[in-house]
């Protein structure tokens, strides 16, 4: 082949949508490795552990099947297109999806988003320098001698600075260096750390998403902007409350309790941080700069700032702009000097992962008309395009991460996915990990309530229709219930139900929802018709079933080419900030010109909620697709 | 009187120079207070301690004689011009000059310089603000709140900051104070400080010179630019080296050594700030800035910076800039949020206190051609004008600190600070305290000299003469030595003599000084008779005897009528910089032009000190007065 191979194809990685070129031939491990693209490869690429699956639909653009994947593969990962990345070689354009089971191994935890490509300018830069000694007929002083270098190789400087603990060993490094050294510059202007010979090959960023329910981390090499290793932890906060408003009390209650859940988010970061650090075999002294996303009240724990304000009205957060330390003053475990940014909020419960969510989507400079819904324990909702942003946040509480459902759980192996209801109303379910099920994760309650309410199982008031003839429906000790795994079905031995209690707790949260989508498309004046792309974003988003989010009036009647899944958007907008100086500031510009809508201060509000409480909603006519299908089925 | 009482009179307090105006038939008492000029006055102003002794020479402006007077001041005092200030009523413009003693209780010990005016605009601002409550329609955060506010009453600000812990606890601190708060803005930009309520009375800052045998500090007010209180002590480093060698040798060993120097330094920070507020009755948390001025070893001790290497040729500093740090960070104990900022240093032994003496003084805006020489354990020299200056450094030794001098000592009681040989070779001395003698301080040593070699008891290279007629000149167990005072004279049934080796040691000191000054004058192309003034600073300068530091050579011979002694320079312009922006700038520009000459690397160095060893010098024309004398007196 010679020189063909080096001509390039595109392969464009899926969820990111990172675009590269490599050569032809290429196989996709070596190429995923390039673009910062992270797969599993336990036997470093040689088709013995058959964890680098990855998921190609054109099968003419790669090359044909080894003996190491028909090992590893089933004929129905076949059929769906699933390759060993390590054994497949590219030749043509490509599109190649990486499922999270390739990535970290732990199932249905999206840590990822949808990217954008942004110029690699980051806050860090390294400057290997070799500095005039001093002598008797220059004896200018340390500090001065490397300003004076620094002036000369950047011109953009102004004020140059040094972090103290810095100053204090810079005459000791510059000697024992003998005068060739490499700075850490922060911002065109601080210097923060001072190293031995030429480092300027290894500058590392971490983009951390500190959520209520997990810490997730990207370490980014800051040359070239790519992701090297993902990581996450569940929030050690959980202990002291899944929700935000139990910690956000707590919190309030002491200094000392503050500083309890400030060093439990710090040590969770900790810990994500020395994980991908080890994954990629970075030494996490070159980590110069933590680029910090949380909604408010995690963003101010994180801080150790006292929350209890935005959990009073009228819901006043401390702080709104970009906060920038050093990691020293938070004990933070990457370089001492280095620095840990946040970007700035919005309001009380519009926070730094919601500016995230609208940098990573770019709906803040596009033409189209965009609804985004981040959904969470706290579910974020923008609407607008270019011209204006207007957001809220409504509490729809932790109903679709497993909580507050008896059989609820987190979208974990042994969770229930996906359900269907035959016409002869038996049950058919997917579970994660193909095993036997344990519970239902947020998905399958959408799927359920949607399924049920589309047998008549329930009515549009959530109520159970007792006439329905079923075995699967019964009374149970908690008043009327609905089987979806019988006893011998399931990895506990207990039968798998949802209640009524249950099904009130999902209009609960879909009614907080959706009736933020209302009131915001009012106030910015779009009708459904007008919304061009309906975002969803979050840890579950990509999970769910669109049609059915619709069925129980979860989210507005959009058609369902226009609704794109952008997972964790969050870390993705925290990445792009990390390495990008040009996103920041419009990360700050954002926080300024967003406009923030109080929910509790709308007139309108009671009667949206109360309407959306209904399936899909009071005023049906807001559904016509559910509207159409309920007559079709009639 | 009346009316009349209401004309002022224009007071001028010395040495500080301070002019105020105050109404006629105030007490002198009150117009110092009134003038933040401290006069120790244990009775409250009753006339009953006699401590507020203070000199008045011109009779007529001021009130007669009281009884109160009569009793606590000696018929020399009063033919000396000495009063007691709270008896002293003033009628007209008049000259008060405050002896030391009645300042801090121990004499000599001089911890004030001349001082020039400069407007109070201060680094820190008080502003006292009632904030519009946030309200659901109005949910600015708290800071941007703040800083909304900040914008409309400073027209100067640029960005605004805030202290990392003064963030964390202003959500509460601006609830409890039902959101009427003081806050403390440091350089216009800094949020350093919240207060409950109005406290913008109340804001002070510590103007230090960490000098190398002690540290002296003025309590300031910021709002008048008034000294509030006044204190010192040893530097508590001593103990480690009565020289920065001895002391930068033992820093250098090891970190834990440079953090023992480095602790040590600011405990005497403290100790002074701990004794100024107490006699000031003000609260150490109200002190939210401390200028720190020293030379640069201990500037770089202070900092906790390595100082190695400004003992090792080529004389490099870490860092020459102005350095502003958290008080908290460096554990002063003033506000915590508080500033800590040291002047920036010329060079390796050209540090912040001699910025302070060229503040002080003037000389770097004078069309005068200055000479300013401090006197220390190292002596800095300046020379120049407006137009061009250029400074030197010269090991001098502590000898005129009494330092390895048989029977020196310091400036404190018991010392004989003045000594005259009479034509018969008896000798007439005073003491400090009017008590029997116990050594000799400074002062001393170079009248000693001065009078031994008026009167050929010493040649001009400081020999002894043998042939010599009296029973003071003999041998002791060191070789020759003269008697100062006799046994039963002294305090401790010690003789008290002047060895030969005191002498070489005299010499040694005043050749370093000289040739400082001699080689500076000759690289500025200024011939003596082109010097048109003299300050001659530091902390034992004031006792000199100019006519005998001529004598032994110690400064050019310049008329003494040209001379002046300006005390603690280094703290007066330490307090110039504490509470002007304008200085500080001024401080900044300084260190960037003044020119710094190496002595080491003068190729007339040598020459010039083996010259300056003789006595007065072995180019006697240099000195003509002395020459004078010698002819006159042959």
């Amino acid at each position: 082949m010679g020189l063909t191979n080096m001509d390039n194809v595109t392969v464009t990685f899926e969820p990111e949508g990172r675009k590269v070129k490599a050569p032809v031939g290429s196989t996709v491990l070596n190429v995923a490795k390039e673009a910062g693209v992270s797969i599993r490869s336990e036997c470093g690429g040689k088709g013995l552990c058959g964890k680098c699956r990855i998921i190609i639909m054109d099968k003419d653009a790669v090359s044909g099947l080894t003996e190491a994947e028909k090992k590893h593969l089933s004929q129905l990962d076949i059929d769906r297109g699933y390759r060993l990345a390590c054994q497949t070689k590219i030749f043509k354009n490509v599109v190649v999806t990486v499922p999270m089971e390739s990535r970290l191994g732990i199932l249905k935890v999206n840590i990822m988003g949808k990217e954008r490509n942004v110029n690699v300018n980051p806050f860090i830069k390294k400057l290997h320098v070799v500095v005039p000694k001093p002598t008797l007929s220059d004896t200018k002083p340390d500090f001065e001698r490397l300003v004076e270098i620094l002036r000369r190789r950047f011109k953009d400087l102004n004020g140059i600075y040094i972090d103290y603990e810095v100053l204090k060993k810079m005459p000791d490094v510059l000697r024992n260096a003998h005068w060739d050294v490499t700075l850490v510059i922060w911002d065109a202007c601080k210097i923060i750390e001072i190293e031995l010979g030429d480092t300027s090959g290894e500058v590392f960023g971490l983009a951390v998403d500190i959520g209520t329910s997990k810490i997730v981390g990207h370490l980014v090499d800051l040359t070239s902007g790519k992701t090297v290793a993902m990581g996450w932890i569940e929030n050690p906060q959980t202990t002291y409350g899944e929700d935000i408003i139990t910690r956000i009390t707590y919190a309030s209650t002491s200094d000392a309790n503050l500083e309890t859940l400030q060093k439990l988010a710090v040590d969770g970061l900790n810990k994500v941080l020395h994980e991908v650090c080890e994954k990629a075999g970075v030494d996490p002294n070159k980590v110069y700069e933590i680029l910090v996303v949380g909604n408010t009240a995690m963003h101010h724990l994180f801080f150790g700032i006292q929350p209890k304000y935005v959990a009073l009205s009228p819901y006043v957060p401390a702080v709104k702009r970009t906060l920038s330390l050093a990691a020293r003053d938070l004990n933070v475990r990457a370089n001492p000097h280095g620095v840990v940014t946040a970007l700035p909020i919005v309001a009380g419960f519009v926070g730094a992962d919601a500016i995230a969510d609208v940098l990573a989507t770019g709906i803040y400079e596009s033409e189209e008309n965009s609804l985004l819904i981040d959904i969470g324990t706290n579910t974020e909702i923008f609407v607008g395009n270019k011209d204006d942003l207007i957001c809220c946040s409504c509490a729809s509480g932790p109903t679709f991460e497993g909580a507050h459902i008896r059989y609820g759980m987190k979208a974990v192996t042994g969770a229930i996915e996906r359900i269907r209801i035959k016409p002869d109303l038996e049950v058919e379910y997917e579970t994660i990990g193909n095993v036997k099920p344990r519970g239902l994760c947020g998905s399958a309650v959408i799927d359920v309530i949607a399924e049920m309410f589309k047998h008549g199982i329930i009515n549009n008031r959530g109520r159970f229709n007792p006439n329905i003839e079923t075995p699967r429906l019964r009374r149970g000790y908690d008043g009327w219930e609905f089987v979806i795994a019988w006893r011998d079905e399931t990895m506990t031995g207990r039968e798998i139900t949802v209640t009524q209690k249950d099904i009130t707790e999902i209009q609960l949260a879909k009614a907080a929802i959706y009736s933020g989508c209302s009131i915001l498309m009012k106030r910015r004046k779009f009708r459904k018709e007008d919304i061009d792309v309906l975002f969803i974003a979050g840890a579950f988003g990509n999970y769910v079933n669109p049609e059915n989010a619709k069925i129980i009036g979860l989210i507005p009647d959009i058609p369902t080419e226009k609704i794109r899944f952008v997972g964790n958007t969050a870390i993705a907008g925290a990445k792009m900030a990390l390495i990008s100086k040009e996103v920041r500031d419009v990360a700050e510009y954002l926080a300024r010109v967003i406009r923030y809508h109080e929910l509790a201060a709308d007139a309108d509000f009671n009667s949206e909620f109360l309407n959306a409480l209904l399936i899909p909603n009071r005023i049906i006519e807001r559904f016509p697709s559910v509207k159409k299908y309920l007559q079709n089925n009639a």
